[in-house]
């Protein structure tokens, strides 16, 4: 890696001619590719935008500028050429460098990020803040195609248009996002406009003719020729000249030249500019161009090959089982119906969407829609699924407020990936929501402490009158059997798993088995605890917790943060019951970011799990 | 009220002639203000649309087809054509009808509303659900310009482009929402356009012309043509037609026979199509068209003159102690920036537009938008405010994490209508936010006893390095004397009112002279209890719980939920202290929504004020 190993900073960039730029970029993949295939991460979105990065990094001066990255999961070659190139091999892992941009690693991350669509807004602020300080620097913003679906992007357009400041816009259309797509943006977006699009607006276009001097020439000549000259003024720019951005491109975003001489252009710029630049996802890699949703965010992988290293052969993962039960269900209740938010492969849905194409809908990163969309379908007597994961819930909490509970809709939130998800760190763990739904009147909530019984919970929430989540984690079940017949639970009634003289645990969802293996341990040095299944945070199993406060200690634990969690309805529960003798331990995660990291290494560090738990119980009793 | 007194239903309405159906008009203006007159509402959203309401009731066949209306403020005439012309009279009151659309109400109300941009997304999942169903009804949406700017409308707009669905969304243009329109979509909108946008696209005509076949004719003779027919063409539709959407508009609101044969043929459509309406906002009553702004919602008013009756003579509001110490501390700290959703004189920052118009922003209703644009401010140095209402700013919780609180950037939310709201009811009541903001690692939140104090701790807010909120509430302060120097508190630290050995009260905010007084009446019943104002809901003042719990007696008090809330971080404090013994009774609003009424009738139901408070501690101590 001759050249790579010349670059600490992107200053470095500057010194290299043409050729060696190009070299360069298949040093960078190289390296992305290597330590991914070790450590996991998003690499195809990396790979997309490696000439981008070096183009960027050699005609603006980062961190003077600011280079705002959208979601940021396409930032690696930015970190390998920001003076991250020894500490790249760390990407992802526990202390190690994050797969995001992030203020506190270096001056060059100028935003942090990891959900969508925040960059138009991010930078739009730096850009305000530059001409108030009266400074001249550039602002940046690196956009994906598929954040463009992201409400506040349309926002922050729509403001940016009309302060029209020295603002540059970068869309980055790689044609796919996460999954395929969606939405009206991409036909837009599509480069080949022999599309309905050109059809609607040739109607405008006749009227248009007809205002002409025709002076001769066949109005049908006219027409024709007009039509082609049409094809480029209309698509793709006009949305966001719509907004008052000027708009340049489509331009190959794999064309170092081009895109240095565009670059350098943009950069003489002071307007609100938009770059439309086409790459492709996975580019240089052929396993990740070729299946390039794989790709997007994967586990470690076989280099050579591509092939994907772990995750064969062991138990069914929660997400696969809740894709299975959602196709169960829907062949015998006709009015269920499943929405994603661009997660289809993420979330479990794709076979669903390939057995009942008409009831199943991609919204694109659009979680706020989604739900207003879901409760539209319940008031008009559907059963809507909504499968999120936990952290971009977040993105709709009005709606699940003012659209769902409000209403009283019976739309079911199905909420993977929540409790720690590991690598993707802060940004991606859903470990609020347990906090920020229980406080929602009439919503009812569960979290099933195995794969089995997600499936009960599922069906339990479709039968109830009024909105429903179930809430469950990243990764494999516990590979319990499947029982066929699906049950819906008792609602609010909790499972007593074992009984105990000396404490009670109440354990949420995957802290369940973790809270018997710790009795058992407990029981070999003489402690009897007793066990219960949680099943629903909301509403509480208000007998249960009566019971087992009786016990005179109870330790609830739950993958969320203490604040305002399950533990904290105990104790609520407790107080109003007026059972202040009941000593409580709460396990869960502080009031405090959790960081990146395997998810068992976080369980391990945070004490959810058996080991953790059997310590707290020891320590409550005094042992 | 000749006409009106037939009209029990919209059926009704068929029978009319065209000269009745202005005479109607005339009368369901007259009822609007008379009522609101009373009862205050928002006046001229509803006047605005008056003509519009009764030809979708004439054409459409209410509620067989679906009218979708979005904030719903607009839906009075709505409200009295469908069956609930004697029931107008209790409008916004307590046990009333509701000053917005509500499904128990009225099958004619197939959608609840009062928060912004929802109505595409709920009338794309009805449409989508009609679909499914095989039915044939209509689906309509009704979105004013305002609302436009909200990003979940661009999500549908998106969704509903790709999937073509018979749907129907009418933009009632007023060319100003709720307070002056914002962004580039209102110039887009607006219908004089020889403005920059045709400016821009001026290149792109040129190089069309250049395309044509140029026969004789002089290229600017063409030019200057085709630049007036370009007019028409690339505005207003350009940005709807984009997203996949029909476009026909604008056309005069006011003008009935003209809306009943638009409707009429959009009827027979089955495409998405958007129907472009201008209206004028407080159409019909003078005060109402001279001051949009006032009477967008406003209080009981004088008929006569359009004079607003009360609020005058009292206290300054809270709101406008907020706005004042903005200019203040701006005039000292020029990092200071403000930021409003379409708020600036419900948030009080109108002034601050004023004096510091180049460090104010209005990003229109765009709470996702307004928080990350602040922390893009803040990552370079500013301090921004951005002040919202409470219940709008769940619109951008995932952006507090993600963009404000994970990056822990110094934004402070300043949060207004905090606690009941009183008529606008449960939609708009802010009684959530202490619990879903306490779950965010690194956000100070604090809540003022009085006006005097809201200033001290944005002050406070202000030299913290980083997130903070200050939650007060809609309405007057207390008339306490405004203190000219700002000082900011102790962080983390309450603060000691009144001393008392029976119990202890601590109260948040509004609640905390609500105590003061109660702890005077049991004074005098010879129960002596302390009273303390928490000020900082988070961090939490650890060692005064400490020390009050000592006493034995907790009573806690706010205006937000019960789960989860100030009281539950109490309890929180006390698991974690281990101190089992203290008897706490935690008050504030019950796991329900709350519905309308006056602020005062809300406290006084709930047992928030004095009386509640007194006979709470009576209660906790037996007596």
């Amino acid at each position: 890696m001759a050249l790579l190993d010349r670059i600490t900073e992107p200053k470095h960039l500057r010194g290299l001619s043409l050729r060696e730029l190009e070299q360069l970029a298949g040093e960078l993949r190289d390296k992305i590719i290597d330590t991914c295939a070790k450590n996991g991460g998003h690499v195809a979105p990396s790979l997309g935008v490696v000439e981008l990065t070096i183009a960027l990094h050699r005609v603006f001066d980062s961190p003077y500028d600011k280079i705002v990255w959208d979601v940021g999961h396409q930032a690696y070659a930015h970190k390998i050429l920001t003076g991250r190139k020894e500490a790249f091999s760390t990407l992802r892992t526990l202390g190690g460098i994050s797969g995001f941009p992030k203020r506190a690693e270096s001056s060059h991350d100028v935003f942090d990020v990891g959900h969508s669509s925040t960059s138009i807004s991010a930078s739009l602020g730096m850009a305000v803040a530059r001409d108030l300080k009266g400074a001249r620097n550039k602002v940046l913003a690196v956009i994906g195609d598929g954040s463009m679906t992201g409400g506040i992007a349309y926002e922050a357009l729509n403001h940016a248009g009309d302060l029209n400041k020295d603002l540059v816009v970068i869309l980055n259309d790689n044609e796919m996002s996460i999954s395929e797509n969606v939405g009206a943006m991409s036909e837009l977006l599509s480069r080949t406009v022999t599309n309905e699009f050109v059809h609607r607006i040739r109607k405008d276009v006749g009227a248009f003719l007809k205002a002409l001097p025709m002076v001769g020439t066949s109005a049908l000549q006219i027409a024709k020729k007009a039509e082609e000259s049409l094809k480029g003024l209309f698509t793709p720019g006009m949305l966001f000249q719509a907004f008052g951005f000027e708009y340049i491109g489509p331009i190959d975003g794999h064309n170092i030249p081009l895109l240095l001489e565009t670059l350098e252009n943009v950069r003489k710029f002071d307007d609100a500019v938009l770059i439309h630049v086409v790459t492709k996802k996975g580019k240089g890699y052929p396993p990740a161009e070729k299946n390039p949703s794989l790709f997007h965010g994967v586990g470690p992988f076989e280099r050579e090959t591509g092939k994907v290293l772990k995750g064969k052969g062991g138990p069914a993962s929660y997400t696969g089982i809740f894709g299975e039960t959602m196709k169960k269900i829907a062949r015998e209740n006709e009015k269920v119906v499943a929405i994603t938010a661009a997660m289809p492969d993420g979330t479990g849905l794709s076979p669903f969407a390939k057995e009942f194409p008409e009831r199943f809908f991609d919204v694109g990163i659009a979680e706020q829609h989604a739900i207003t969309f879901a409760a539209g379908l319940a008031a008009q007597g559907f059963r809507p699924v909504v499968a999120l994961y936990s952290s971009f819930l977040q993105r709709a909490y009005d709606q699940v407020f003012h659209d769902v509970c409000l209403q009283n809709l019976p739309v079911l939130l199905a909420i993977d990936r929540a409790g720690v998800v590991g690598n993707d760190g802060p940004t991606h763990h859903g470990v609020f929501d347990l906090s920020y739904l229980r406080v929602l009147p009439g919503l009812t909530i569960m979290a099933p402490k195995d794969e089995n019984e997600l499936q009960h919970m599922l069906q339990t929430g479709l039968e109830l009158d009024g909105p429903s989540a179930v809430r469950y984690p990243r990764g494999s079940g516990l590979g319990v059997p499947i029982e066929q017949i699906l049950q819906p639970l008792p609602v609010g009634k909790g499972e007593l798993l074992r009984d105990g003289k000396d404490a009670a645990i109440m354990a949420v969802g995957t802290m369940v088995y973790q809270a018997l293996r710790a009795a058992e341990t407990l029981a070999a040095e003489g402690i009897e605890v007793a066990v219960c299944n949680a099943r629903f945070i909301k509403p509480l199993d208000r007998e249960l917790v009566i019971k087992l406060a009786a016990k005179g200690r109870l330790i609830t634990v739950e993958e969320n943060v203490l604040q305002g969690g399950f533990g904290t309805g105990v104790l609520e529960v407790l107080e109003e019951e007026e059972l202040t003798e009941t000593a409580v331990t709460r396990l869960g995660y502080p009031d405090a970011f959790v960081e990146q990291g395997e998810q068992h290494e976080l369980l391990a560090r945070y004490g959810l799990n058996a080991e953790g738990i059997a310590a707290a119980v020891r320590k409550s009793l005094g042992r």
